[in-house]
């Protein structure tokens, strides 16, 4: 596996043979968190930092636990309780944690390309645990595996992915992936919240979401952001809500099967009624859980190299 | 012990024997700490959640070392430097750290109700490590612990409760708890600090230091918050001083083997001198290690399930 | 050993046979960085603290680093995010945090003396990991180290230290650690920042730059900190940068195997050109690598104890 597992920065840094692994890695993965004992020492020895330049409990903390249950030495930067505010860039940030001899530097960043930006400084492996509005690849790595768990076969399967495309590092690494696997993706959102020329990623757009969900398989809803609707991308969240939220009604004619997924953290009433939340189509907990496995399999092929 | 260890949300979760238990195993964990090698391979991949609303140096640090010390892996999260800030609710964080397999959370909260909220959400085992005005289960445990070292028995011996009885999380947890143990708990304080119908929890209210600690054997002085103060509980810090902190004056004509305690940090020179806090009868500091006793045996206990 | 390795709060804690076992320590502590399994069981079961009164990625990460490479168990306490923010006292702090028996407490404060008022009151070993303009010996020690690889021989070498001596703890460190061994020392700044009578320590003050720096093996370039600005310590950075700034211009009639150095983070352009923080003479990277190598060198001396 040597070459192909160095850095972690695009979805697109991975070939579909490469996701197959880690996938397959994943189960194996997942069955350690559910033991007794739940630790493997596997990565003892390796140094692992995460780098966070945006707060994130979750995301944080599942690299954290993936690195731990693997015996790694993980070790958090957070930045508002860093000398970073000191204004160091993250070049020189980057090329300092390398002289300590870490393995992997895991980067969530608000700028999009920071993730990019830090792996040409360093030799560690970066993983892009989401920069700005780029890509979030280890998301769509556990989005396809929490998918997959549920369904027969992946080829030909079709997701709607629902809100804020424009801004969405998740839509962005979901739909390089979901494609690469063969699978059909739309997009749905309000006409300023979808970016001009998406159809070039071999995705439909919609702007109606009855007509985007229908016959789906998969509805990914995505957060809505606040400070969107402070930018005037949409007149309010009421009428988001109206327009585009997943609730009870709207799934009624859909599939039997039928999957809903959100990377979290969800605003229950917003994007995502409670009921539908926390209903019986909703993957939302898998998808938590099926995070340490994805990050853990990423840090073995990443750390062990 | 397999069903009695599920939460430990209030002393009251706790029979009697089960307090014993816990003191008993305190004891072989104090042990533990004073060796050379401070650590046994207990709860090796059993993973502990410190989720932390409110900040706290000495209960958090005791809880990590604790968990540490018996080589759990230790996961912190404080909110201020996560992601709540983005207003998921308590619930729905429960049940996403919930996802990722957690053995115990330990729950530190501003708000009373708090753990209950989060142990009704979970499945791991909630510890409460302080919500609100209402419980602060381990440190009631702790102060037990403590005084059971210093005396022959606990049945029938006197304690007084001094200070702001009505916020304390510390005084309900340990009126609980000692009356639990068949002490006897006196409380003092000034009238607009101590809650109507207190008596009911079967403890004697007097508005008047001296009457209070005459023959006890306990004196339990409570933290005087400043924001108390500004909310006009009391008049000024020199009044509250003057008739309710304990110096060496005070002491003079009590027992020879009184003990003095305080959960901390302690104002210096406001509830408690400093000739006391450092002098013979105190026994703060034994608090403070203690405490990482009887967290190891906590731990033990709930997280070895 | 036993005895000499107790408190590392000045440069002057340590005899010059000291620092020349820390040294070869170092070495092979920095070997152990460089293993595919960087780890081993030395420090197993010891507690380090790491007290951070200022915020510090820099240290606190290669302190943190070097204690989990030597297996003990590290517990990191941020002011910002700690009860500390209640306002107890740091004596009231170090006993609490003595209470918990750990081994090593670690301390960055910003008032000068903050690491010896803690050693006065704990018995654990305490190392200053800088404390105002007081002290910062462990970087002394890797500035040392770091030099050591580079030359045949310490004795009769000569470094200037260039920028703003009178604020800086690592000048200071620099100046007792160097001259203990044997080097020549000389400072060069503008005089409202060269601390009167600094000659009494053994150096050579120079106003001028290109005088100072004249025939030298090793140049220390100094952090200029914007708040000195601000006290109008000198006029502006601009100018700071045109008398005392580091760049290759001024580097071109001397020594060919000349020695750039500069404790971090820099300001590129200001106190250090980008070409020449980047060129062939800066050992700056090294002397990241090399803290972790003599923290951990200094964790094994002082927790070992």
């Amino acid at each position: 596996m040597g070459n192909s597992f160095n850095q972690l920065l695009s979805i697109n840094d991975l070939k579909k043979e490469d996701i197959e692994l880690i996938l397959q890695l994943a189960e194996n993965m997942k069955e350690i968190s559910q033991r007794d004992i739940k630790k493997v020492p596997t990565l003892r020895g390796k140094t692992i930092i995460n780098l966070f330049y945006e707060p994130s409990t979750r995301t944080r903390t599942s690299f954290e636990l993936a690195g731990k249950r693997l015996n790694a030495d993980v070790i958090n930067i957070s930045v508002s309780s860093s000398s970073i505010v000191k204004g160091e860039s993250l070049i020189d940030t980057g090329k300092t944690l390398q002289a300590m001899n870490p393995d992997v530097i895991v980067i969530r960043h608000s700028k999009s390309g920071a993730a990019n930006l830090l792996a040409k400084n360093v030799t560690a492996s970066v993983i892009n645990a989401g920069d700005g509005i780029h890509e979030h690849p280890t998301q769509a790595l556990l989005d396809l595996f929490s998918i997959k768990e549920k369904v027969k076969s992946l080829n030909g399967l079709s997701v709607c992915i629902v809100g804020d495309i424009s801004h969405s590092r998740v839509a962005r690494s979901d739909i390089f992936c979901f494609k690469k696997m063969g699978m059909e993706v739309k997009v749905v959102g309000p006409a300023t919240l979808i970016p001009v020329d998406i159809e070039k990623m071999g995705v439909k757009v919609l702007y109606n979401l009855e007509e985007g969900i229908k016959d789906i398989d998969v509805i990914i809803c995505l957060r809505i952001q606040r400070e969107r609707l402070d930018s005037n991308f949409f007149p309010s969240i009421r009428e988001y809500s109206k327009f585009f939220g997943i609730n009870a009604e709207r799934l009624k004619n859909l599939k039997k099967d039928l999957i809903i997924m959100h990377p979290g953290p969800i605003n229950r009433g917003i994007e995502i009624s409670p009921e539908v939340a926390d209903g019986p189509f909703s993957i939302i907990l898998d998808q938590v859980t099926n995070g340490v496995a994805i990050r853990m399999a990423i840090l073995y092929l990443f750390a062990g190299k």
